[in-house]
Order: C-alpha cells, then structure tokens, then sequence
C-alpha cells in the first residue's frame, strides 16, 4: 500500500477534529483512495503543552517551518488561523511547490488571486472546499459538476449564524438581542458576533463562490452588503403574513449591463452583480426550507437548471469532511507522482 | 491548447443534448478543462439518414466499430440505450483500455460489477454521473465529497415521473390514473410507466447509491420495493391531514443484524437494508419539499452529518450536464497521459 505524507499545521477545533477523522476513518479513507495516509507532524505555537487525540507517529512541532522543509511532506493543510500568518505559510508552501488544502475564507477572499496565480506558476494544488459553508461541498460543484454548464445566478444562505438567529426570530418570535444570547450560548455565534451579523462573513463566501462561477475575480470589498441587525420581529411577522421567511441572502448573477449614454447595454455584455442583504424568501422556494445553523445554496445554470445543496456550514466535523475530500482529490495526484512513497 | 478526442454512440434526446452542450458551451468548457473536446465521431444506426445540430469535423458512422477501433479516441460515451447492444459495447471499450462514460443505469445495476472489475483490469475509467437522478452530482457527491465519512443513510425521491404524479396528487386533489395521464401528456411519464410506478427505477438507482454509500455490491434484484399504483386520494387526504406528505422513498442504510439465535447481533455487525416504498414523510422534512419532477437526495453520515441535494432527475440537457462533468474528470486525466494530442 502506498502512503502519503501530511503535515497539519493547527490543532484547535478544526485542526483536531480533521486528525480525529484521519483516524477515525483511516480503513475507509483507505479503501477509498488506495493509499495510506500518515502525519508525521502536527504544527502548533506551543509544542511542548500535551494535546488530546495525538497518535504515535506523530510529531507535535512549533509553527510550520519544520514541516515545509521536509521534502518528503507533498501535501500541507493550513488551519492555523489568524495569528500565525497563514498567509506567508500558503505563500512559502506553495512556493516550494507543495499543494495546501485551507478552510481559510478570509485568506482566499483578501489574496485569493495572488495565491492561485502563485499555484498555478509552482504546478501545485490550492484546495478550499472547506473554506465556504464547512462541510456542503460547493465548491466541487461548482469546480467539477457544473463544470459544462453556463451559470446564471449563485443565490445562498451560506452565513449559520445569521439563519440560526433569524430562524429563531421567525419560529419563536425572539427579539434580534434575545435570538443573538441564545446563538452565543450554543456557540453558533462568537462573543463579537460583527463579521456574522454584518454580512461581511456571507460577502467574504460569495466573493468566492461568485468568483468560480463566473471565471472573474470579485473583490469581496466592492460588494454590496447588509446585515440582519436591524430586522424586528415586526418585520419578521410582515413577513408571515405575507408568505414570506427573511432569510439573508448571498446573491450572485450576471446581469444587464449599462452603456455609457444611460441606456441598456447589449444583451451579450452581462456583468456579474453581488449582494448581501435580508430578503424576503417565498415559504414554497427551497432556500426558505434552510433551518437553524444549516447552509444552503441554489444554482442556476443552462443545461441543468436549478438544483439545491445543503448542509451544515460551520464547525469542526463538517469541515473536516471537506478538508478529507481535497484531500483525497490530492491523494490521487501525488500517488501518481513525486509524493510517492512506496513501502 | 491541447485537445482531447471522444466518440458518442447514440444521438436520440440525451446524446444529441449532450452534442450541443459541447457546441454551445465549448469556450467555458475549454477555459475550465484546459483542454479542447473534439467529436470525430457520433455513431448511430443509420448514419445516412441526416441528423440535427451535427458540426462540421463530426462524422456520423454505423454503431460502434469504427470509434473503438480508433487508437486516437481515448473516451467513449456511451448513450446507446436498450436496443444497440451497449453491454457488448462498454466491454470492449473497457477491454481496449478506453474510458467510458455512460448515463445507462440498467446497465450498470445488472453488470456493473462485472464492468468496474474489467475497467480496474484496464486500468480504465468508467463514469457513470449522469445514470442516477440525471443532473444532480449525488455520484461525485458520495464518491468524492464525503469520501471522508463513514455513511449511514441515503434517503432518495430518485424518480421523477412517480414525484410529478404524487405532487399532482397531493396539490391538486388528483387521482392517481388521472395524475398519471398528465405525466405522460407532459414527457413525465413513459406510454408503459410500469418501471417508474412500480419501484423498479428507483430499485435500480438506489441500488447503485447504496454500493457507493456502503462499499458492497448491492444487488437491485432483491431490493424490497412497492410503487405508488395503490396510493389513493384518501390516503393522501389522510396523510394531509397529520402534517405528512407520500413520496416515494428510496432508502439505504445501515441496520443492525441479527444472530443465528433470534438476539441482535453486535453493534459492529451492520448490514445494508435498501428498500423502495412510498412513505409518508413529515412536512418540515427536507425532502418533503421535493416537487413535481424533481429529485433529492437526503445523505447522512458521521462528520458531515445530513445533507441534501436536489435538481432535475431526467430530461436530456441535464442528464448531458452530468456526461460533461465526468468528461471534465476524464479530459484531467487523458491529457496527462496517453490520449494527449497536442497541435
């Protein structure tokens, strides 16, 4: 059996729930990818502080230079977060050629392009299924099974926080500060909750979402975004009365252009249109069936037309499941090449 | 720019939709794949009789032979049907070392293992996305995606004709003769409907869903599976009534055994249980919201946890959608290797 070698650098709660699930699955994993994988090291900031859950075989290292400087380490998964600089740890790893697999959104939304850019010069990989609603693999879909089709709109409720809050505004008739206490307490919200509620999380998502299905880069700074803040349960039951469930939509589409005169562009000159905003979603459309803490995204496209993804999109087991199939999308290009390591 | 060569064996709704996808979206598909798609080849019964939409650098030819025969044409797309023979056809592209892909799933629920073991012989590929619910990328979903997870459950509305004729049922008050005169009025429905309302095509896709999801061959012949022919305006009243709504469930799953002696056998000792009926589902379940043609495919596993996927589940232009999704993974993996032509 051939093996592959990994280096995780980040050990909290997804670091540690994607380890547990290496080992966790390590038959299946096996059986699926025809190839064994090993971690030979786990980078941390304080390596001589005792972990939960490391198995023999692994090294508890300090940050990630010990690791890129293995040759013999193809594959590097970046989830050390905000303070360790991953993005000098992407930019030196994929320099030397390695491929990286990131759940870093806030990375990918702010030097997305430098980065892909630099993969593509080095012939690496930059994988982030786990980067945009944790475990819902979107970003294959739109990567790989749309791949033939033409897509027209990218609409999603892809920020948990804010539909957990919303969903229990509408069903419990909450107030916004009541519903916010709650999410916090289950932990479906930080103790600084801004980026959430403001829509600058769901922004950072749909850049990036709207950025693979339209082939151009979308800056996330430039997007048109409201929070759920202000909304009252006054609207909330406005709403209900109506048919309708606010729900905050991430909404991507090619639309109508504008000539220079004021007058509507030529049909073929669309451009893409990116928002964030609480809108009120008819209760027979499928986003309005997206509860609680879970994410959902609907795709319009040519050939296949509509279709519907959901799933949990935050915390540390969904993401791990992303963060194994890039994986197992890596495993086959290594096994085939230079990362081989045959017993 | 390199370009890869396929030949088509059938030009009927799914191989001529699948054609003009790679005509109409030719530029996006190179821009995504890297790599030019060329048809030298559609293959039919009778070539002499002119056919719609066929580009020049495409030539109609009889059957099979000359494509296979080919050396320059490392990807085969199988969209025989019934009547050509495409067993004859898959297996001697498979013993040739070609790629296939095809949309046959009758096919595959009665040889497939038979034509996966050739295919690993071969060192070839078969791809089979677009035999199960069409469009939607539940094959990559459970082959790729959540290959990090230990599955537990998949539960389908995996037939389009028999939710179009429930839903009419249940939101118009409709008999189930009546119903189904509609569906056929529509292309919903087939003259002789008996695979669809029988449970028979779902048996066979579920069958497929539960070898992926659970690593074993499920034989679809001896799944348990009831049709929606006795379902009644009564019963659907009835269930109305109690907040549930009948679909025709297709579920797989992992259930406890049983010991030669009657006792539950140990809770490691799981078998698959796959069985297709209708059922009455609760209204604020995810697939209850699954309408008229539609499929959707509730999977739940262990870091994941649910999730769900939903689109169109037949008709030609998404069915070709998913032929060009496993051509994008093929075209990766021909132009690394020996079907790369470069100009």
């Amino acid at each position: 059996m051939e093996r592959v070698r990994i280096g995780i650098v980040g050990y909290g709660t997804v670091g540690s729930a994607f380890y547990r699930l290496l080992g966790a699955n390590a038959a299946e994993l096996t059986r699926r990818m025809g190839v064994e994988i090993e971690v030979p090291y786990v980078g941390v900031r304080e390596p001589s502080r005792p972990r939960r859950g490391i198995r023999p075989g692994t090294k508890l290292v300090k940050g990630y230079k010990e690791i890129l400087e293995d040759p013999k380490i193809p594959i590097v998964v970046e989830l050390a977060g905000g303070a360790e600089n991953p993005l000098e740890l992407v930019r030196e790893a994929l320099s030397r050629g390695k491929h990286v697999i990131t759940a870093n959104k806030a990375l990918l939304a702010a030097h997305g392009m430098e980065l892909f850019n630099l993969a593509r010069r080095k012939g690496a990989e930059l994988k982030f299924e786990a980067a945009v609603c944790a475990g819902m693999p979107i970003i294959k879909v739109l990567q790989e099974s749309l791949l033939g089709n033409r897509i027209s709109s990218v609409l999603g409720i892809v920020n948990g926080t804010t539909n957990y809050i919303l969903t229990r505004m509408t069903e419990d008739g909450l107030g916004y500060a009541e519903a916010l206490a709650i999410a916090q307490e289950k932990g479906f919200a930080e103790k600084d909750p801004t980026l959430d509620v403001s829509g600058g999380d769901a922004a950072q998502k749909i850049s990036i979402l709207a950025s693979l299905a339209f082939g151009c880069w979308i800056d996330y700074g430039s997007i048109l975004s409201e929070g759920i803040t202000r909304i009252t349960p006054k609207d909330i039951e406005f709403g209900r009365a109506s048919g309708f469930v606010f729900k905050l939509i991430a909404q991507a589409k090619m639309a109508e252009g504008w000539r220079a005169d004021g007058g509507p562009a030529d049909a073929s000159e669309k451009l893409p249109l990116v928002t964030v905003f609480p809108a009120l979603v008819p209760q027979a459309h499928p986003l309005a069936a997206i509860r609680g803490e879970y994410n959902g995204v609907l795709v319009d496209c040519d050939f296949l037309g509509p279709s519907v993804y959901q799933g949990k999109g935050a915390g540390g087991d969904p993401t791990a499941s992303s963060l194994a199939s890039d994986l197992g999308d890596l495993a086959k290009i290594v096994s085939r090449g230079a990362g081989k390591i045959s017993r």
